[in-house]
């Protein structure tokens, strides 16, 4: 097994401008270690999380180039284990970021709420438990927030959820599912990190129960086939990710595209797809504190 | 048991300016008959939908006067049984309307798509399959649509999800699930409608399985307790539906009013319940085609 | 000249069940008189604006029956003149209400603003100047912030701006301007209020220069003319209002209702309408407080 | 004088990892030539306006590296002139793409507008009158479409507004006025380019009339300034451009700035600032096509 490991030098942006760390094969099983957003520094109830906005947030492994992938292709990412690489996990309030406060983003002149830190110690079961709250003790359900290919042009913050992936914070880029990302530039340049132990819908504060994370993937070039926004498959359900704001234009992106889906790939007509979405799509807040908002659109198989 | 049946002279509004159709008592079984969204005139491949959006729409039986509901109480809505009350349904796209078109909110050049018509036939099983397409073919899984008290003084269309329900399309406004809504006028004036056979997050046609439907339900009146915003229990989850646009909107109403029940009566810190909500709270859309967009946020009880 | 004054007993709904105050002709000067938003009772520096907004809000004159008037023509209000009603106006920041704070639709974990009052004294030059900021001197440059006519079947509040006006807070329906609204019921049933001494683009802090106003009007009504939305006219522009949220959904109903009038008016080709809107239309915000965000588009006749 | 032209190497990203193509000093005049958004090639009403879309967009001169400017500065830009320099200007309707369609980011089911194109001839009174349609005759009001500084670690989109200018497409980026921008890397890295002959408010069909220019600036560097999103300022205003989605956001942005500048420079208390604005702020929409909405907020000094 290929192992890749990113101490100290790690990248903030989703950028084709950075040399790869590595160059990998398909079809192998890769173990990719991952910081957490804080790069572990915000390891106390003591801490200070506005102290660490100032600096790069979200560091990214990579970037990863696959080999014989090339513009004009599909990714697919098969996830097929993630692992704690430490014995806690942190989450913060952080001022003037999350859910249900004034932001930058949504800039209003009330003042911010207080910073809080909790932190989240794993236990012998294998669970979570908060030190400060032992209500707040939640399973080990982990998925990747960050897994991105690299734009065409653009150097993206590793903040932001977008059409090749991101920072999407979405809980289905978990062991036994398969991402399939846009291929923009050669060798598709991926990046992975943020791990989330747990999460609920919609990242509400901000951040999930953040950790260092020990990935295992294979990749696997699809050649000449171009999606436009990432896709996600598993043995019982087909997905779209769509990242705007605002949030109903993340949800147009991600039901549309089933809807293309549907009609590409399992010979539906447009219309009874539209109709069928209406009466068997599902459809959860992925984040709704990030810089775009993802919603995940899915239908269950056995309805295609 | 009570039956009540309201034959011909529908409501299309919320409203304390209708006199009551009955009294109820509180705590009894009472049957209530509803019609579909376009009082079933819209029955065959052949129907041409819009031609029913120029008149009312989404007929309403009501209002229910419940003894002793008063301004500032909650009515509580015990969801007891839902039946259908023919043997098809019906899905359509009415031009202009729906989540994935321009419409008179979301107003743009673009021509809209062709109107069509899918009837969907009741089985011997219990499930509706469709008569021109077999693969749509989907279980009876009933809601009501639409279920409100009146406005303090307001009259809102029965299209409108409001902050005392309305036409939320929600799910979990189904049988097992109590609702809990505002009291705003002496005897609530409960109005329900809109049963949905089957229907996926977001009634993302604008239409669902539309059938004629029997509801079983008891009131409850809960004297001098005041909510915001529709609440939904169940004996695993806890839920707040709310009803807004932009669709960011909605989802922070949901969110917020779940932090403020936690909150008020589960004791929670408001740090520590934004926190847990972020890595346990659940969010799914409810509409993302009625004049608000309704998201349902919740979280299981055994977090709480 | 008839002159129209509903002491005490006004309306805080644009509905057809109330009884109209008044029926007046068309083509003749009708003097109008109207409270301010709060009734006059927030009048120092010392009230707490809050307390009021507990009660019922922006009081209208109205209805008044304009005969001649049926569902399907058009009222155009020729407005003549505004005249103040009394020597002060008031402006105040009220808890969760205005453009750059949480309020109960962008429902956020933010702690309020504190209150504040400003009370402005009539000039002898005619000019408005705080008591307690000499810097705010403002123009008398008055409006009336609200004007519909009744819809068809709701009854929506008085601080709400829809497709037949309402509280759009637009400083164009002024004197010199004509303001075209739909008519939905027999009279059309008319009602206004919330005269603006002055007020700014947005209404940002969600109240202007409040102030109890005469207004001079003429009712005309375009027989079998049917118009979606509020338009105004004077001899320089045309122009659109458009109310809803997200704010871009107000943006794309002025302006494409603009490009309907420049169309179906003025014989331009939608395309070409289109285009030359890009190169010289114009677009304010009316308001960006009330429960609806109100723009106007416009475009100067010399160029149709 | 100092001119500067960039024939053919264009770039498309705001950048930070590009070198500049020249040093310049701070005080003294400098012309820059800029190709406009198509480079030329969109030029007849045969050119089919998609074929462009799918390469590179909107061409910028530059990186231009200012001595003295290092991050935690103001960089300021003092527009002098803007002059044509060719004799023809170009606007199109490009498929899926404008402030009335569907777009890939409200991205619908809806079927696109036919697409087309308008050639506009510089008259000899300075004016340009359209080919196809002698009504479409417009005065020359020339400005940049496109200003801005590089980010800090992203390289965004030429196509994109954002917190350090871009692609605003606001009319006030014009002759007579200094624009405000955060520098964030050494030299600011500065770009221009889309000079815009003649564009309404919003840029309502996604394209002005679109034009190669010369511009003359001077730029001027204050030390030690952070400013968070542009301002712009004049003898008789200040501004500030905020750029976001939904739209009501980039004018919370736009406004809530206004006030700190009205706090942090000329004196004023917060809520007495934010009461002003209420009165005598304007705001307009600069564009409504692109990948944020840019609003501009504004107040006249003689208010201050």
């Amino acid at each position: 097994m290929i192992e890749i490991r990113q101490d100290g030098n790690f990248t903030y942006v989703f950028s084709k401008y950075i040399d790869p760390i590595c160059k990998v094969p398909q079809d192998e099983e890769i173990l990719i270690h991952t910081q957490d957003f804080a790069e572990g520094k915000i390891n106390s109830v003591d801490s200070v999380p506005s102290d660490f906005m100032k600096g790069y947030l979200n560091p990214q492994t990579g970037p990863i180039y696959i080999e014989g992938a090339e513009p004009g292709d599909t990714l697919a990412v098969e996830i097929i284990d993630i692992q704690p690489d430490r014995d806690w996990a942190v989450s913060c309030n952080i001022k003037e970021f999350g859910g249900l406060v004034a932001t930058n983003a949504t800039h209003l002149l009330n003042k911010p709420l207080e910073e809080k830190v909790w932190i989240y110690r794993l236990q012998e079961d294998g669970t979570f438990k908060c030190d400060t709250n032992p209500k707040m003790h939640y399973p080990w359900e982990p998925f990747m927030g960050t897994i991105a290919t690299a734009p065409e042009y653009e150097a993206l913050s590793a903040l932001t959820p977008f059409n090749q992936g991101g920072n999407m914070d979405c809980h289905d880029t978990c062991p036994g599912n398969t991402l399939y990302l846009p291929v923009a530039v050669e060798g598709a340049m991926f990046y992975t990190g943020d791990c989330h132990a747990k999460q609920g819908d919609g990242e509400l504060i901000g951040t999930a129960l953040e950790i260092a994370g020990k990935l295992t993937v294979k990749f696997h070039v699809i050649k000449n086939k171009k999606i436009n926004w990432p896709r996600i498959e598993n043995k019982d359900y087909i997905m779209v990710v769509g990242s705007a704001r605002p949030m109903e234009d993340a949800a147009r992106i991600a039901y549309t595209e089933l809807v293309h889906w549907m009609v590409d790939e399992y010979g539906w007509d447009e219309l009874d797809a539209y109709d069928a979405l209406g009466q068997v799509g599902e459809m959860y807040v992925g984040n709704m504190c990030d810089t775009n908002y993802s919603l995940v659109a899915k239908v269950q198989k056995k309805y295609l």
